[in-house]
């Protein structure tokens, strides 16, 4: 197969991305903690030869939580579990660049990589809310800049790491007596602003050299950490409504690589998606409306009056228009209460409606499986994404039907593989294994040495 | 079995406990690093029934760090995966409480235990090396008390963290749509010296309410720390000489539990011992030596060297008796250098004999199955010890060895189980399963009012 093929990951989210997801008939309640049912969800997409599954995470709850992030497995661990019940399929987890120390996350994700055969990932965030500074000895969180400054060379420094031992450093060589190459580790001696670190890693170079680096925000900080650093961006919800908004999003992140000195295919694109399948588009529609309406109109409009600073929207009429709201709405949501008041605008939508759509976003991707092939295929024939993260509105119907049904079709049409053809997540994501920096440096020696440049001195 | 029974804990040690370990023939050499020795031991220690696992840790490397530790899998990771391969036996891995976050222990090995169904342990070390603090942004490792002041804070948040949900908050009613009971969750709010913590923290109680702590100092902080918070002591190497000196640590320990209003029974004393197994006496002697005569002379020196300041022993003469050296040692290590040089005085050893039982301690335990038995057992039966943690010097051979011929013995003589009767690590160390302190408070408070106390107002 030399066409280029989308890549595709699956979401372990507890019991689905929709907040009453836990009141659907086939799904778990207790799905959150139940090791049975990440095993059958990991195990599903590895079926559908899926590149990977990533759990997300938080670090704070509150009354509001949504109930499937109260009671959630910690992303490190249950992905360790998991290695052991898969074998292909990479292994992608959050960990917060805000309250972790890069010695400890190099050496987890190293480890993870290792004892999964070259299958981890690492999904960097930055903790933005005070609830995780309130449960990290911090009186407040650091301001966003601060935020993204720190986890860029939080990044460096776990990348620095990475690169302690050359591939060949441990020669374990019981004749000679010579269990490693002292030329082959190599310390870090990192002095920053965030971070002094002086290495080396206590742990060799794993099979992917760097395990793959995720980005999940999508601000403009975090699209330039994205286009510095990262492997793969992560767009998350609603990141599939329009093939022109996506493209302009991608056209965008890869825009800035250059000046970095990265070419545009050495940074991964892929929103979220949260198809709903059926057999018709009625039987879709459907099951839409079966998932949406989990929700208590209550709920949801507690839930829609979050982005606006938690307004009492129980005090409007719920179908009448949506409420003219002038500049109500957080800052730090802008572009979401913007986007929420323009599409009621255009659409005219009532409260209800708005409310509804809001916890559980639609977008293009109701219908039969042709028609969810249909979609994702014109995303990524028109070059605005390089493929997709399913966000299951409830699970693991959501995993479920989209391997049984959505994955044959991509892979008739030849977009999607038919098996897996490597064994490491770099090798699944086509991206290179990189170079040790002192390898390549001696390498580099090396080829200067050989052709002589110094013979004019 | 109504008789008490010993305790037994096996340490996945890589190569061995013992330096030149990776040299033996039946040791992989590259075993620190390979999935398949560590589900090979952990498989062998359940298939003695061993109450746990244990897996070490260290958080720098430099030039003259033993082989085995300068890349070893990061231990909650392996724990994790090992859960896979495993069903009964305990999961213990040592994480520092002076670079880490309350938080992110309190969850990690929440979510092990819950993963594993109950056989999470957390090993509570404090990390004395300048190494250490120069991987986690610290230009110095904070003093003796400091670190042991932190520890115990640090242990009291975790698990102040574990009571955040009482085990009934969970209703996960469908029927009634409620997920959780507000009752039973509970906030935290510690704001101390060291850590200011909200809470609740993000998973629900695990299996055994709290995972099971052990502790590995046997300073006089390190014992006041067991004393007050460890439910298991693990006394390290060499833990096993005489059973009067096991018997003066064992009661000093104890004795300290009745100021924290604790019982003698509720934590564990386990010293290490790394037993040579052979089917003769001479047999086990060779074995020893064999062992033994992996280190190279210029290695054992330099090891011991260690103790003192780094002296130079290749200058004093390596056949004749262990050298005068007045007040050489380093004050750090001054318990350790003492016990050198009046040992070599006492039993007359030249400098060749101390470096190389330095390097390879052999105390009592180098025999026959029966003699290694009889040994445990003196120990156990004089109320010096609960039970062994097993270093092997020599791995997968020292777990296969302890298994195969002396687990028997001891099962034989009812000093050890024939079958696991729990499932959970506090089952097999007959440690209670502690009750939610809110969940107490709320049964105080119902016996109060039961009982009529109010009414007499």
């Amino acid at each position: 197969m030399s066409e280029k093929q989308m890549k595709l990951g699956a979401a372990l989210l507890a019991t689905g991305e929709q907040m009453a997801s836990w009141l659907y008939p086939s799904t778990p309640a207790d799905a959150a903690t139940s090791l049975t049912h990440y095993k059958h969800m990991v195990q599903k997409a590895e079926e559908g030869k899926m590149d990977f599954a990533f759990i997300a995470d938080g670090l704070f709850i509150n009354e509001v939580t949504m109930p499937q992030y109260l009671n959630r497995l910690e992303p490190v661990t249950a992905l360790s579990v998991l290695s052991a019940y898969s074998s292909k399929i990479g292994l992608v987890g959050t960990v917060s660049a805000t309250y972790s120390e890069p010695f400890t996350v190099a050496r987890q994700f190293a480890s993870l990589d290792l004892l999964s055969g070259g299958r981890a990932g690492w999904n960097l965030v930055t903790s933005a809310l005070d609830g995780a500074a309130l449960n990290h000895s911090r009186e407040q969180h650091p301001a966003h800049d601060q935020r993204y400054q720190r986890a860029d060379e939080h990044l460096q420094v776990v990348r620095g790491l990475w690169d302690s031992w050359e591939e060949e450093a441990f020669l374990h060589d019981k004749e000679s007596g010579v269990f490693f190459d002292p030329e082959k580790m190599h310390r870090l001696d990192h002095k920053g602003e965030h971070f002094a670190v002086q290495g080396p890693l206590n742990i060799g170079r794993s099979p992917q050299g760097y395990p793959v680096v995720f980005q999940a925000g999508s601000s403009e900080a975090g699209r330039e950490l994205a286009a510095k650093g990262a492997d793969a961006v992560f767009t998350g919800m609603g990141g599939v409504k329009t093939v022109e908004e996506s493209k302009r999003f991608y056209d965008d992140v890869k825009g800035r690589l250059a000046k970095y000195g990265r070419s545009p295919d050495e940074l991964l694109i892929l929103p979220g998606i949260a198809p709903v399948v059926g057999a018709t588009e009625a039987e879709a529609e459907a099951k839409y409306e079966r998932i949406a309406g989990l929700i208590s109109i209550e709920n949801a409009l507690r839930y829609l009056g979050r982005w606006f600073n938690h307004l009492d929207f129980s005090a409007y009429p719920l179908d009448e228009p949506f409420p003219e709201l002038g500049d109500a709405g957080s800052e730090n949501y802008k572009s979401v209460t913007d986007n929420i008041k323009r599409t009621a605008k255009e659409e005219g939508l009532t409260l209800r409606q708005v409310a509804l759509r809001n916890a559980t976003p639609r977008g293009p991707l109701v219908g039969t499986p042709e028609h969810i092939a249909d979609v994702l295929e014109s995303f990524f024939r028109a070059g605005a994404v390089e493929g997709f993260i399913l966000l299951g509105h409830v699970l693991p119907e959501g995993i479920d039907d989209f391997v049984h049904h959505v994955v044959p079709i991509l892979q008739q049409r030849g977009l999607f593989r038919q098996e897996y053809e490597h064994d490491t997540l770099r090798g699944h994501l086509g991206l290179a294994i990189p170079e040790n920096r002192y390898a390549a440096k001696r390498s580099d020696k090396d080829l200067i040495d050989a052709i002589g440049i110094h013979s004019a001195e």
